[in-house]
């Protein structure tokens, strides 16, 4: 194809991803930001042969397209449909499964491995942002890339910002780099040095051609970081301009070693909407390609806002709160608190693990820090959550936001573990709430105990039933709603929307039960699961999120040991990845909704 | 003091130490390395006001010795007596609990922030090593700490080896940074440029002075990956004098911002088997000061040889293997396989995380990585598991060594939870051997098997009893030694060795009961377990690890669920965290020996 054509081609990608995404929602800035590139990628390169692993994975649509699956945007994030992510299941072209940030370049240096070892020969390429540069996971693997003797290309697409702006040092880094100021002064010296050296010499001194004169920047040359650490570095280069990318590509496909190549790119880029807010474009709702506009039209605050508007409050009676959360300010709704308690409110980048010893030396020195996370991004800091807060018992609460099934995001987002994980560090609570009031009773709770708390809550609108019910939150205990006998529904968090449901109809049935709003997974109500065991026979645990591990087989266990005889019945997410749909469709297809608990329980009464 | 007696004193506190830990046991190499640099914080900074933050943490016993704790190392490591890593709960002088690699840039931001936040005025120091510096999460906090706009000293600690030895691109380098080659040929523009500069001027200007030209190092200046990043970088330094170290902390105690020192030592300072063999004396126990010979004679393999053994003899028939480690090749057995297929040999330096999504890029590629970590260590890749390896089923095999608890190192290194967050996690098999001829059946079992695998063995010597039952590795299924009715014994892994005995114990008192060896924590046997509810009232589960979480509770809720009416009584390790001692003394305090579990056992009996 000629430029000009490439250029039509473009074009056409970019308005038929805006189409989809309009109409299906889903994620549209970085997406548009990778078409010129995949365009260049497939001119290059020989998929599915060659292997190129999409960091994040939001960013592939293009490269979905252009391997075949222009169908698959009918059912894009729907129930059975085509992931927004890669996913090897889905198609040959998917060489790695994606989803949470910073993994691409280790997954790329262990299919290097494999592919060296066993004798193969084909191209790997890891595709990575800057912002999932900040996690520390890519820097442990840029640092054994430089072990490579063979091709291996990181192509790092610069497009100053993650989901909420670049954080530290790294970005200060990459602005330098992209503000393509340099070292004249020493040009000519380097030059002379650097062209003797086969093949990498060009590209090099092209790059130092660009670049201005400084005393600074003579201190920081461009592409040093990843030269400092034996990896060969060209660029940067135009994202957007497809002949360019592709004469940088096949350079670097010939370089028996690591290659880096600086792409820069413009997030939202086509897109004028996307591009003015490339976060609120990050990932979005059907909306109307016209104006912009979200379709949906909101109707009650989500459980982020409850939260975010604690925190905003609180924040200004509290001196010692302060909200820490990784690239995901606007996401978890500290917004707010930011703007009011700026001085206490910290973005640390796509780095979670830091953010929680971040907070843990917060709390050694006295004050109480808030780390909200999504609750599948939280896994990554499981050492730091055990060692460095829960060892030293300080008080930081944890706001873990997503918990539960989230939706069309799939497998790789699903907030299923955290209780689990959470429950089995000693020092931790681990609490969730019935409603939007309860929670913030629940945060107003947590931050000021002197340990850790979990506070989760699930993606989405926050549920406002149950409002009759108030009473004030003690650590460990459970909240009875209605006492029946026989039948005990104990659910935890979100769950108790639906066990209200299940209330109603068994209720219907002629059969009335007691219905305990848990409250606490961890330290769980002993006492008043023991005291129900006198008359009820049967104890129906609920909980969104996995079962293998959950509070519902802590309860199971407890019953076994202290009352044998009780039956046990654990509802919640079975041992196995959920893929996407909507909370509900998923619900349904694990038998987590009210109908089909409602039945499970009057198939086992029989 | 003058130089000359702060010499003597730097000896004497060597001896002080030398003696001691050969006497108790202990890590000696790291804590030689640091005797001059302890006597410089002291003599420059107002401890405990001010806060000094260990890496890792088995470098401070100068620390804890200039800190008015001398008569604690005659109960070094004892149970009840002075860890051997800081301890918040020890003295006010250890301002952070440390153990695990590279969280004390992290920690130590968080004072900083809670200092300036609160208006406080106290310096924080954190002293972190070379090999540290590879664990991601240390690069995550530097990437943070360039925002610092008030003091905060960074202490590189720089040995030139982690556990193993530093390995990719950071140990290059610092290799090029102690090689002291630099950049004359611009060195006067620098000067120019920099002296202007106050306060930091001089110190860099020294570092320049003492750097040599070469066009490659004009790309590689010294500090160059910390300046790039906004930190700034002072030295190296000699870290065997204490004057020169004390001017250098002095002039970085003016500044107000984050700066980083680079200090020079040498693992084993003073004490020539150390100083050769560093990492022999990295962690030891109780040795000849003469002949540098552990005292303690051998019996038996341990565990991590068995595994060892494994990998060596089947690497040689199996072209698809592969080892990984994270800076522990010796430590977790891997030698003679580093040895013998090193092609496919992998340490990966302190990243775990990196260590288990390489694992997962090389499984999706074709082979099938081996990944050997400490229980306690793995938690760092908690969501690289998940995500990565679980997620997309991929084969890779866990082999978690130091799994249950370890004894004499304490908290930090309890391998308690392993059972627990491999077993939350969907796809995952989790195995545990009864002793070392199963442990390396069970391996065979894992490598051949096309799904992730966790084989979990302790620490030390392998048990070799029960020998005599032998029966096939069949997933899913346990292995039934004897069988009785009314009482099972149901023991995973290192606990059959307990459970022989209680098994004994309850035979001299009459009663017979089945024993069986769990093997699969998960899938753990459902219908052998239901099939001795027919003819047992009472479930023993037992394992070396957390009961919340376990396979004990997950049995337990097993059974509340399919049979109520069948007591449980679970064995493990109690929802805290566990101190230092023998695990002799840690299993009787836990009531977790054959004669506690015993005695609990007839008391349920009554």
């Amino acid at each position: 194809m000629s430029r000009k054509e490439l250029e039509t081609f473009a074009a056409d990608i970019r308005s038929f991803i805006i189409e989809k995404v309009s109409e299906k929602g889903g994620h549209l800035s970085s997406n548009l930001g990778t078409v010129e590139l995949t365009l260049a990628l497939f001119s290059v390169f020989d998929f599915p042969k060659d292997k190129c692993i999409w960091d994040v994975g939001h960013q592939a649509y293009a490269y979905k397209l252009l391997s075949g699956r222009k169908d698959g945007f009918d059912t894009l994030r729907d129930f059975g449909g085509m992931s927004g992510f890669p996913k090897r299941t889905e198609s040959e072209y998917d060489a790695f499964d994606t989803g949470h940030s910073s993994t691409s370049i280790s997954a790329g240096l262990g299919m290097v491995a494999a592919r060296d070892n066993q004798g193969e020969d084909y191209h790997v390429i890891s595709v990575i942002g800057d912002g999932s540069l900040t996690g520390g996971m890519a820097f442990e693997a840029l640092n054994n890339a430089s072990r490579i003797r063979s091709n291996y290309i990181i192509i790092l697409n610069d497009n100053e910002m993650s989901i909420s702006q670049n954080v530290g040092g790294l970005r200060k880094y990459l602005t330098g780099i992209r503000a393509g100021r340099g070292y004249n002064r020493v040009k000519s010296d380097v030059k002379k040095g650097l062209t003797g050296i086969p093949r990498i010499g060009a590209a090099i001194v092209r790059v130092i051609s660009d670049i201005k004169d400084s005393i600074k920047e003579l201190l920081v040359p461009s592409g040093m970081l990843f030269e400092n650490i034996g990896i060969t570095y060209l660029g940067p280069v135009d994202g957007h301009n497809v002949t360019e990318m592709k004469r940088i590509l096949k350079e670097a496909k010939e370089l028996n070693r690591c290659v880096l190549i600086h792409v820069r790119t413009k997030k939202g880029k086509g897109y004028a909407p996307a591009e003015e807010k490339p976060d609120v474009f990050h990932g979005i709702d059907p909306f109307d390609i016209a104006t912009g506009k979200v379709k949906k039209e909101k109707t009650a605050p989500t459980w982020s806002e409850v939260f975010g508007a604690f925190m905003a409050e609180e924040g200004q009676k509290n001196r010692k709160l302060a909200g820490i959360t990784a690239a995901m300010s606007h996401n978890v709704g500290l917004s707010a608190f930011e703007k009011s308690c700026h001085d206490r409110f910290y973005d640390v980048g796509i780095a979670e693990q830091h953010a929680v010893t971040f907070a843990a030396g917060m709390a050694a020195a006295g004050m109480h820090p808030v780390t909200a996370v999504f609750s599948s991004f939280l896994q990554r800091s499981y050492d730091q959550i055990a060692h460095d807060v829960c060892m030293q018992d300080l008080p930081v609460t944890f706001a873990i936001d997503r918990a539960g099934l989230v939706g069309k995001d799939g497998e790789t987002h699903q907030g299923v573990f955290d209780i689990c994980y959470m429950s089995e560090l000693p020092n931790m609570t681990v609490i969730a709430p019935k409603n939007a009031e309860e929670l913030t009773e629940m945060l107003r709770f947590a931050v000021n105990e002197p340990h850790p708390v979990s506070v989760r809550y699930p993606r989405g609108e926050a549920y406002t039933g149950l409002s009759g019910f108030r009473s004030s939150i003690v650590k460990g205990r459970a909240e009875v709603l209605y006492r029946a006998s026989g039948i005990a529904l104990l659910a935890f968090g979100s769950m108790n929307e639906t066990a209200e449901e299940v209330r109603k109809n068994l209720k219907e049935q002629g059969i009335p039960v007691t219905f305990v709003n848990l409250r606490f997974a961890k330290p769980f109500d002993e006492a008043l699961i023991l005291e129900l065991t006198k008359d009820h026979q049967l104890f129906v645990t609920m909980e969104d999120g996995a079962v293998s591990g959950g509070v519902g087989e802590r309860i199971g266990s407890f019953l076994a040991e202290n009352a044998p005889g009780a039956r046990v019945m654990n509802i919640g997410v079975p041992d196995r990845f959920i893929p996407q749909g909507t909370v509900a469709e998923l619900h349904k297809m694990l038998n987590m909704d009210a109908d089909s608990i409602t039945e499970r329980i009057l198939s086992t009464l029989k």
